[in-house]
């Protein structure tokens, strides 16, 4: 039987305009391979969300390996900028042009190539559990947790997972993802009275305690950082007011900061930090300081061990490159997945994601299925 | 030879639509009276600005009374709301309503009729020097500062002023203005890098770097008040990003302080500190802060002396109340007067001013216009 080639398979689902929460075609496309290769496909669709699972081998085996990705993708931004259709998946000099190409319809194309030939050549006593998600750039609220979802309601399980997002900052090999810091936002609207700004002392200035509020939170040292993780660190990211008249003390004003946060902390206790400092910056304008927060995801650690060592080892062995454990960058879907079984990340470099002419070297394609190939007959034969 | 009817004249100017730059026949209706009456009128106007010069007696006398005001009006805003109509001038249990009825149409009616009385009944050893512009509530730019420029221009000149605003925060008498703060705005824009939030180090935030300049300048005590005048202020009215994405660090943010200064400082020593302050902030955060200040007025000092003795006797001998001699409040066209004579405000209660159903009391009207007759008498009889 002739291998998968991933490189194919990239292109064929980099011609699928799947933009969030567009399936475009590329869900049933792998759905279709995955069912021919024999696994068991499931729709866990939520919402206007197509999510897609598969399973290959026993439910419940105490030996499932599992693949989490997404085929959904960032808008395409000014067509007019790009040098290659986004949806074109043209192959020139060796890179493979698309959005997605990297970010990330080639991690999903090299762990289902991978995976598919495994069960079709040499078949595991275990189980491969696939979960790829249409919901990963958006909201993700309808997307890996409604996958999580329908495998806790289905009793479906993965000892252990891998996300196959980018993950090497400039060189392939050099970095695995074994957690992420947590990322939350706090909104602050600062109400005082309003009036003229030749009267100050009849108004109450809201503005004065915005700009305390924010250089207090900003010049606070969250930490430095701990034995996994880098220092958290906490981004004002707008203050606003929209008053215009320069004779107009405001009555209104409000700030934004986002922090990544890592294991030293939790979304409440920094919750109780920020809720705090409002109150006592209040306090002492005579304010009223309103706070809204939102946790878009808890910190978490797979601390190196098996699992880690397992795909450093995979990655050493086709790359040459000893890959660093990292726990930097933004968040991800392993942020969900930690809450089922340990999650690392490995993938390709993401130098290109997001951006105008994504692309993607066609031989990183095919290192990375064998990277993810080394990985499963390694986990199996374990 | 009968009596000019301060009430009747003020009725006939709020009649006219005169709403900054409009004259809407106010100024028209005023050249006719003093012309009637024997005053030389010439206009002064600038830009699409009518302001109207006249004067009564020798050009250049050594004891020239000079009057100042405005006839233009702020905008009625929502008409709906006025339960009088707001050009109508109607007269209700003793109080008249209209745009303008006390800022300041009633002033200059008031003045107006004192002045064409006494040079009708009993002409003065002297002269009257009448300036009424159509631009105090706009730009002012085109204004009082024409008339002086045209006074300039043709030797014109007055001994004194009185500046017939309203002055009185509560009870008619109790308020002479014998200076004014210094006005000054300051817009700081922060420059910096755009970046991803979860990667503060590989951007420059701009905002910690507004939020410590903006919460050094209000913490900052410009000064206690010094014998005349109160406490100068400084008010932030606006810090503003427009930065939607809470994960964006923005490359740009703005903010403004407005600041109302005393005899203790300049615009230039309050900006040369501004700039300063800025500079500190800049070099710390590593950021660019372009910073531009407009001065509206410098700050100005009639110090207790005859004129204001001159104005507080006829004040207590009309209305039985003692005139407090005060520099609060905002700016005038007085800040320009005072380049050319010393120059002193009173007039009506101002609490209606800019406001729905804007009115004055017709005795109010009444007494101005006896307290303006007594300050000419006493003036020229001494
Ligand atoms: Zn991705
Ligand atoms: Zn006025």
């Amino acid at each position: 039987m002739s291998q998968t080639d991933p490189v194919e398979l990239t292109a064929e689902l980099v011609r699928c305009a799947s933009v969030t929460p567009e399936e475009g075609g590329a869900l049933q496309l792998l759905q279709a391979r995955l069912t021919a290769a024999g696994f068991e496909c499931r729709w866990a669709d939520r919402g206007n969300v197509r999510n897609l699972f598969a399973r290959w081998g026993d439910k419940g085996h105490p030996r499932s390996f599992g693949f989490n990705g997404h085929t959904d993708v960032v808008p395409i931004g000014d067509e007019a900028a790009w040098t290659h259709p986004p949806f074109g998946a043209e192959i020139v000099d060796g890179v493979l042009y698309g959005r997605g190409a990297t970010d990330m319809k080639s991690g999903v194309a090299a762990f289902v190539a991978a995976a598919i030939d495994l069960v079709q050549t040499a078949p595991p006593d275990g189980a491969i559990v696939i979960t790829i998600t249409g919901d990963e750039e958006g909201d993700a609220v309808d997307g890996t947790c409604a996958l999580l979802d329908h495998m806790h309601a289905e009793a479906e399980q993965m000892s252990v997972c891998l996300v196959g997002e980018p993950t090497c900052p400039t060189t392939m090999g050099e970095m695995i993802k074994i957690g992420r810091r947590g990322s939350m936002t706090a909104w602050f609207e600062v109400t005082g009275v309003q009036g003229h700004s030749a009267y100050p002392h009849r108004a109450r200035n809201p503005l004065p305690a915005l700009a305390r509020l924010m250089d207090r939170l900003a010049s606070h040292e969250v930490d430095r950082g701990t034995e996994h993780f880098d220092a958290s660190t906490l981004a004002i990211v707008t203050m606003d007011t929209g008053n215009p008249a320069t004779n107009v003390i405001p009555a209104r004003c409000s700030g934004t900061v986002n922090i990544r946060f890592n294991d030293a902390h939790s979304g409440a206790s920094l919750s109780d930090w920020l809720t705090d400092e409002a109150a006592q910056v209040a306090e002492a304008f005579g304010v009223t300081i309103d706070t809204r927060i939102k946790i878009s995801g808890e910190s978490f650690l797979t601390p190196p061990g098996a699992l880690s060592q397992l795909v450093a080892t995979a990655v050493e062995a086709e790359t040459g490159v000893v890959p660093e454990l990292s726990t930097s960058g933004g968040t991800s879907d392993a942020r969900f997945v930690k809450n089922h079984c340990p999650v690392v990340e490995f993938g390709l470099v993401g130098q290109s994601m997001h951006k105008v002419d994504e692309h993607v070297a066609v031989d990183h394609i095919v290192q990375l299925k064998a990277i993810y190939a080394r990985i499963l007959r390694d986990y199996f034969a374990a």
